[in-house]
């Protein structure tokens, strides 16, 4: 529900200046717009669910992207049924200067997202069909000009290998393999939400560097509601983070009955210390390590 | 546009506890919540076109009321076209616990809406139908109780006349007439946005105590803008209110490229001078006189 001072849960996700939307529910486009970020370089939309409290911006959201000049495609991916809520809710946004392609994904497909991304998704379980998300942003392999210098490649030509291309100098062959680094890890970010915790779920996200889960309750005696309603609590979300090894774990989709969830962090931070209570406009910069 | 701190235009009209609410785009219902008036016992809503910025939050809206427990009905009242968006937009909101009765109004037609009051409407000019809205709550005639005591009615007979029944007192019939005073003038109020101001608007809202009409252009120098666009500087708003005698003036729906509204607050107070600059939350408790 969204309240005053409380926005519906949402993530926004910015590579190179490129940007992919997490759910977006009524208001979402109104804080977007005071967290100072453009509308015309959004790319891609990840529904988790097409529940009101995570679809009912799209229209406005469609209209104000128009707005922006967007003219490139928008994709939008959403489990099964996305492509008849996006056709409905269309009813207020029939014209745009732009495609909206709708993808229904299946469960743990991958797909593109803009800036060289990938995107999987996991189901989860819900009163209909809900799939968690998972951003993974490689990383390329170190270029190691030593090696380079010793294999006599002429400055001009290292582009080619960190390309990936092979080139020859005089009678020998040099890959890429002989003058880059190992494997580098990228970042990611996974984005869980109205859901129980499951296993797929865990392995969806396993090791990312940022999790973002829905803590629908706070306190541990509401456990008995959360798994009637498929949602969790914190301690269950943070137990989420914990088993899959993510970095760290931002709580958001707080039920209107938690007005001050910060009291409650205890209980996820008892299992994850690295938990933060989720707020409209929380932020952060990951970078390679 | 909803913009951070300026929700998009609505108005919400509470007369005896029952409400009905003119308009609703995205984000209506966290300013009304911000408002601290509960939601139950909205009996009705007048959408004046299915533009996204006034029809968005409909569905947001009908979710909130269904856990705001209403199971009364609600009726629904728009222009031609309404039912078929309301269709589309309740793809994410299909299942409630109260009838929502859609009613297309014809351009003239008159309503009834909740707590005795009656509804009546005006075509406005847009690009397409547009609705203005009239609200009026009639105020009874007074009870003459001299008048009464005069032709010897009882003190337990009194409420009969007072309820519009004669009543015979020996061989005589005493009708509400010989104990009721004149006609008593109600409370009105007028909404009119998206549209052109037109004779038939300004016949709409004759005599209203409170205009809410929109102004979207502030400067003067938009006045060719806001024909192109189908919409009103504050002027000519201004002077829709003076020609119809309104009471007042409340300016909404402003651009936004006018994110001061207040700077041209003379524009309209030239021609007009009990104008109203609108913002989030504006009220005003309006009394019989």
């Amino acid at each position: 529900m969204p309240l005053p001072g409380r926005w519906l849960s949402s993530l926004l996700v910015r590579v190179s200046g490129q940007l992919t939307l997490f759910d977006c529910g009524e208001g979402t486009q109104i804080a977007w717009r005071a967290a100072g970020w453009g509308f015309r370089r959004l790319g891609a939309i990840c529904i988790s669910h097409v529940h009101a409290d995570h679809v009912a911006g799209l229209p406005g959201l469609l209209h104000t992207l128009a707005n922006s000049d967007r003219v490139e495609p928008v994709t939008l991916y959403g489990p099964t049924g996305t492509a008849e809520v996006v056709r409905g809710l269309r009813v207020i946004a029939p014209v745009l200067p732009y495609e909206l392609i709708v993808t229904e994904l299946e469960p743990g497909e991958r797909f593109s997202l803009p800036a060289g991304c990938s995107g999987v998704c996991a189901a989860g379980t819900h009163q209909l069909p809900v799939l968690g998300y998972r951003v993974d942003l490689p990383r390329g392999r170190a270029f190691l000009p030593d090696r380079a210098r010793a294999l006599n490649v002429p400055l001009n030509r290292w582009h080619l290998l960190q390309e990936g291309d092979a080139v020859q100098i005089g009678n020998t062959v040099v890959s890429p393999d002989d003058v880059l680094g190992p494997p580098r890890p990228g970042i990611s970010v996974g984005y869980v939400t109205d859901t129980r915790p499951t296993p797929a779920l865990s392995d969806l996200v396993r090791g990312v560097d940022l999790l973002v889960c829905e803590g629908t309750y706070g306190d541990d005696a509401d456990q008995t509601k959360a798994a009637a309603y498929t949602h969790m609590t914190f301690r269950e979300a943070a137990t989420l983070a914990r088993d899959a090894g993510a970095g760290q774990l931002w709580l958001t989709h707080f039920s209107p009955s938690v007005p001050y969830p910060d009291e409650f962090a205890g209980n996820a931070r008892e299992v994850f210390a690295g938990t933060t209570v989720g707020y409209g406009g929380l932020s952060i910069r990951l970078s390679f390590t």
